[in-house]
């Protein structure tokens, strides 16, 4: 997808290899296992990063398409194939995941959007969820996904 | 409130009692009191589930009304009791509320909505909290609540 | 800025003064050191509270400007600053932001915002991120951001 100079082109911004992370380590403390004190960041940008990784909690980016997809279940399946992709670099999967925020730029395109969400929704591990319309940066998004989940214990 | 066949008729998705409950436990790791290493996920239904609770944090999922209320108002109450439930289910109550994202269909219906909330909150114990606008899945409803809160201590 | 009487004015629902804390103690719970089992809430008022800090993170509640800046460029350099001070109150800074929610209340100043972001963000340590348009609860608010971050180690 052509997109315009915004927020979006994530990875345009990144003045890193996209495998780099960011470690604020902490000289006086001990993290205990599993609750570290330090913030883990993945594909950090001058901008924005992709994810950061905080007491075995993973807070991802607002997922936007990438690909030339242009139908929402193509820009769905584009975006929650990043995010399992994010939370897999991160250390977690869709079978953890905490929240799910959906911005959807048509809210009609729930029902289509669904199709594919349901498809990829781990069994007995769906999320809290919550869908609402909203104008996205670029008019070609039709879709835009906030997650957070947790670290695989 | 006769909803159509989108996200928020969500216990109709639901293939478990709505009192069930999911754990992903972990065996190789000794969860610490307060900070589990498991996820518990209540009222899992086969697109979304209505919270979820890990390190001591519940994340809820986006209410909207149930009943037939029509105004925003009865809405609000609603969703507010839904919130209560949730929350007592989830082990947390409202005086432990972390953060309150409350998405109006109408954001001029922001005064009506407050009366109803400072009914509700809890004296010294007020969340943060943002309101904006956004349609909503169901053009009934005229309002949708995020909330997120601490387990009980 | 002047506002109308919504959620937004909210240092004016504030009962104490702006450096007030609220903290749920729990008597029958040791907080394991950077776990804590209270709550602290900051600038606690009758509707809001403009943060929250649990499990060593911080959430802030909305900002909206509060100066009579009236273009994006200056209600941005504004809303950052509120969270500049806001997290320095809780124990944190920009440094160890977790994800930053942005609403605009018109999705072209994208552009225009992210100069001032840009000018902000800690370089390292830029925070995941999500903008969509929403409209706000007064319709001068240009801006609204949403916050969470991890306190100092």
């Amino acid at each position: 997808m052509q997109t315009p100079s915004n927020e979006n082109t994530r990875l345009s911004d990144t003045p890193r290899a996209s495998t780099s992370t960011s470690t604020s380590t902490s000289a006086e403390s001990e993290p205990a296992a599993g609750s570290p004190k330090e913030i883990i960041r993945h594909h950090v940008g001058a901008r924005l990063s992709e994810s950061a990784v905080y007491g075995g909690v993973v807070y991802l980016a607002g997922m936007v398409p990438e690909s030339g997809e242009t139908d929402i279940q193509g820009q769905t399946r584009d975006v929650l194939a990043q995010i399992d992709r994010h939370l897999q670099e991160a250390g977690s999967d869709k079978t953890r995941l905490l929240r799910v925020e959906i911005f959807l730029a048509n809210i009609a395109d729930i029902g289509a959007m669904n199709v594919v969400w349901d498809q990829w929704v781990s069994a007995g591990n769906a999320p809290p969820r919550a869908t609402v319309e909203a104008k996205l940066a670029n008019p070609a998004y039709k879709i835009e996904v906030v997650a957070t989940a947790a670290v695989k214990a």
